[in-house]
């Protein structure tokens, strides 16, 4: 069956349509995080076939695979990848309403030109057809970048990474995107499990070529990598936190319950807590010194399925939305650090909607010029990354504080082929606009709205994150 | 005044009409949760006047009825059934926009032909109609039942019950409605009110034929009533609990907890918790191993109003809807029971509308093949059972799981009178569905979301619970 | 550029027009909360320019112009009126899709009859009428009051204000605004700041002529206050909360708290709650006693930013959104008046959205005859006056409870140029209602709803409230 999908996709106005082509739809793309893996760019990877950059890393399909009653062998499995693909598609039809319906079969028609919707019937034709292009130079990486006009990558990385794909793309020559790494040191605050940490005590000191067997050292090792991560670009840091620390070790609590994880001796969830305030007061004055932006990225609850983690790992699908209460300690975190005159640039990102009121009214307290948007309450995350999850964060944030301001859309992606969730995005703010000046709720003025539009689907991010140009 | 619902009550489109008229309304029920007395199916009881069949037992109606400032004289009271009428009839005009405005007049028209809005100055005339109709063979409980297209009924039961009315109805001839029990143990979890705990033991020792002196026999004889609710035809159990329990007792301090109750002496909140935990997973195993279905209602904050509870006791219209973070103790619970492979399918349902992308994205760490939609997560409930919260839920299910395997609506109610709540709910179903089409933001495929739309209505339920047919 | 705001603003469909303008639009206005100052009204106050009436003390808007990017000297520093007034108006075209926007235009609008958008370029021909229009007569503060059928006005008083004011005010001959205090003894549960505690109390004994060194004096001293609030019309009290207080003191207990801190000995938060607990019955009996009405604001996060307490005091746009559990606390307290027979008339208000449906189900469990909405859910407060956070709360209340018996709009505002706020609220009801009646959903009945809105918008109000008039 042909795609429903047309050029005026979600555009339910006319007014939207003409703000999303004259206005939203030209702009470049700034990816500013992602979890596209730097080696790939750096190899410019081709790929196979359609499994291979479609579904052999991607937990939400997966999931909704296992929804649909899929047995496992067939999401991540000893099955053939055509047989995979073949579960998925079988699958397809059966997610309408989600946003893996859309994002889907936007995928099939930007990048491949596929105008059929997925299902068993047009799964064969579609591989077939698929895999056809793949080998072409076209659907190599960089390519691909390029023709959705991404202008700049963030990447997710660990500072115990050495970012020697990030400086093997940094030495290409020609690349018309910017690849920049994001500094995540979610590994630093794990006092609660000594033997993961340590063993990546050791990568960090290999990497850093700092002595990590004291805490000074290894405040030392982080420093320096955030050092050579701002060299190579970066700008943004990030952290994945079920709940902001509200509560900071002082440096020689802070150090013993280091010497404690050193020896083998797991941190109380208490003090693990307040070892992590210690840090993320640390990784904040970095980040602030270097006119970085800080991402937290907080709410969500993982690993719920025992035995799938030890089966799959992490990152599977097994992750779900957490219900803590935010708001306290995470006014004590962004407080703490605008008391030192060493609040960064700040990006909250919440992952249970009944959080968008307190993300959005959070930013508020912690504005001040001359940064517009100093604080921003980030876009839909992750369950979120939906109308309804967008345009609720959209609206929280028009309500609460400066739409205006909003750096916008990224795609927080492993995958290639997940740049159309730019437009996807695009298409829905400009549908609510459209539909308020219609309904006169705002004035029909196209350089003001367009301007709006512009700023928040491209040129907020140029200028608010400051990557070298 | 005559009433505002026509043919397309709800339908604002063409597209929704015809996926309403065509796919929906053909559709029999599956009444899986409700709180129907089976002693009145067994005696296929008829109805003296509407207060009898409509009123005498509604707390929604009571509840209402206070908000306008009705004595209780006319609620619970004293006051003759038409003088409780007729209060009920003036506030109905009080309670517009409300879902008790809608049900009422959808209950009017599909049971009585009645197109008249009820208000003071109508009921005297829809009194004597409605109870002259209530005399007829059609106005018995049987009859209800079957011109709703009522294929099948689960009351709710507790396994202290000895079922006889559902044995009477099981021998029965000629019903074409399947009526069976469902098995709610919450009086189990009681060993903080040892009184009630104790009397409660003494019937389920009556029922059972079990010795329930012992921790083992309690657990047998519940074994024991699970085997006889099967033989029946049960094939749910349901759970009203605050919160699930998160934290499990071993066998040895159950037994230690139990023992003490048993003695008189109220196990400490703590305790408590841990005791639920422990017979939560012995409930599941029960019925992961029958193949049934658990259900959990989570989140009610019951008995607020010490005065009315001690006046009217529980179910008579204080409860209110709680705040309490879900996730953790929830995700524990179904972890625990996969982990043993003793996950049964399971329905989560929530009363708080701000905890629904929480339920909703919970239910996908538990889903495994082959059963699609193993994991489900309920429609809304209570409070939630009106168009904004039915809209919720469907559109969180749709964004956060599939939609398409939905096992759909129930009534959950304790009146014959309730069978349009299916109606209403697939209504609102088609149109959003239609309204989608119509924006393409669904293919306008009549096969694919027609069978969604038949799937979610009647054959999902059909084929995932397994009735006996 | 010209005003988008026309007579139908908001408006969309030719049924909500009919509504606001023959229902809504001739109410008079009963604003029986906010925080005018009775000085400005006693005096008859006029304003030099649009900056001291409209930006000298709004956090609304220095909240606003921070998250733009505009320093704080152009906020609530030394830079000249004028300046800050150009501030504003650069920031005005950046707040697109907030209420902010929306507000400033209808000000503009219907204050000072100027149809042209604010911004950078309209700003000094706007300032320059303003400021000749706010020398006139009709724009002295009695007159703004006039100019809007203002027929009652409820501010916010300290019982240690001595209400000369508003003793001013009574005595004043031809004011069609009947003007009352309400009884806000927030200061009163300090007794986790001794300092401030006993610096009140030394203005509460000076007022009330009570000897405030016990604590027998202290309850005699605040239940004369009451006494002569009461005189002075007072038919209102107010607490601003975190959260309602779930445990109270015993006399005894609450005695030594109190002692304790008279002392200069800080409570703990734990005695600090059962203090409050203790005092709230107390105020709560003393609201019944008279017939007042109880009004608790429950749910704000005060004073997020210390930097910006220290220099600026509270007030002043660093306040946000808590997430907390209200249910089990605040059914508590009002369980605990209701079970004495002394629960007054009582309105809930919320702050964060994802609370509306624990709030709009509390009210529930306390309502009685004979007064109709006994317990009332306040209409949407502070992050939620607006269209989503409006819309949500009569919403809410429409499913939950009774829309009808609703006592509707306040302003809550500092300004007295904020009552274009009642318009605001009444033409998003109006809009709400006429879409429904137009898709069927209500009856089409002008009687019927246009009665609604009419005691939505004013009668319920007049009646409930019990004002001397």
């Amino acid at each position: 069956m042909r795609t429903f999908i047309d050029d005026n996709f979600l555009l339910h106005s006319d007014t939207a349509k003409r703000l999303y082509h004259d206005y939203a739809k030209p702009c470049p793309i700034i990816d500013y995080h992602c979890h596209l893996p730097p080696a790939d760019i750096a190899a410019d990877r081709s790929f196979d076939n359609l499994f291979e950059i479609w579904l052999a890393g991607d937990h939400y399909k997966w999931r909704t695979m296992r929804s649909n009653g899929i047995s496992e062998r067939f999401c991540t499995g000893d099955a053939l990848p055509y047989e995979k693909f073949l579960a998925f598609a079988q699958t397809v039809p059966r997610a309408l309403r989600s946003p893996l319906y859309h994002w889907t079969h936007l995928e099939l028609l930007r990048y491949f030109g596929i105008e059929e919707l997925l299902d068993s019937g047009s799964a064969p034709h579609i591989w077939e057809r698929a895999n056809e292009l793949l080998a072409e130079p076209d659907f190599r990486v960089r390519r691909l970048l390029e023709r959705f006009a991404v202008q700049v990558v963030c990447t997710t990385d660990d500072p115990a990474d050495d970012l020697s794909a990030h400086q093997s793309i940094a030495a290409t020559e020609g690349m018309t995107t910017k690849v920049f790494p994001t500094f995540r040191p979610d590994k630093a605050l794990r006092v609660d499990q000594p033997e993961a940490f340590n063993a990546w005590l050791v990568a960090l000191e290999k990497t850093s070529r700092h002595d990590c067997s004291s805490f000074v050292g290894f405040l030392r090792a982080l420093e320096s990598r955030h050092d050579t991560f701002h060299e190579l670009g970066a700008r943004l840091s990030d952290h994945g936190l079920e709940r902001c620390p509200g509560h900071f070790a002082t440096e020689k609590k802070a150090r013993k319950i280091f010497e404690a994880a050193l020896s083998g001796k797991a941190a109380s969830p208490d003090d693990a807590e307040k070892f992590a305030g210690f840090m993320m007061l640390f990784f904040g004055r970095l980040d602030a010194v270097r006119g970085w932006t800080k991402q937290l990225h907080l709410g969500a609850l993982r690993g719920n399925n025992t035995r799938a983690a030890r089966d799959l790992g992490p990152d599977s699908g097994y992750d779900s939305i957490g219900d803590w209460s935010h708001a306290k300690p995470l006014a004590r975190y962004l407080d703490h650090l605008d008391s030192e005159g060493c609040l960064p640039k700040t990006i909250l990102y919440n992952v249970n909607p009944a959080d968008n009121y307190v993300f959005g009214t959070m930013i508020g307290n912690f504005q001040e010029g001359p940064t517009a948007g100093k604080v921003q309450f980030g876009s839909g995350w992750w369950f979120l990354d939906q109308k309804e999850g967008m345009e609720w964060q959209i609206n929280a944030l028009s309500n609460l504080g400066l739409l205006s301001r909003f750096v916008g859309m990224l795609t927080d992606s492993r995958s290639f082929l997940s740049y159309p969730r730019h437009e996807y995005f695009r298409r829905i703010l400009c549908n609510r606009l459209g539909r308020e000046i219609e309904d006169r709720e705002l004035p029909a003025d196209f350089d003001l709205i367009g301007g709006l539009v512009r700023d928040v689907c491209h040129d907020n991010a140029a200028s608010y994150f400051g990557f070298a140009t």
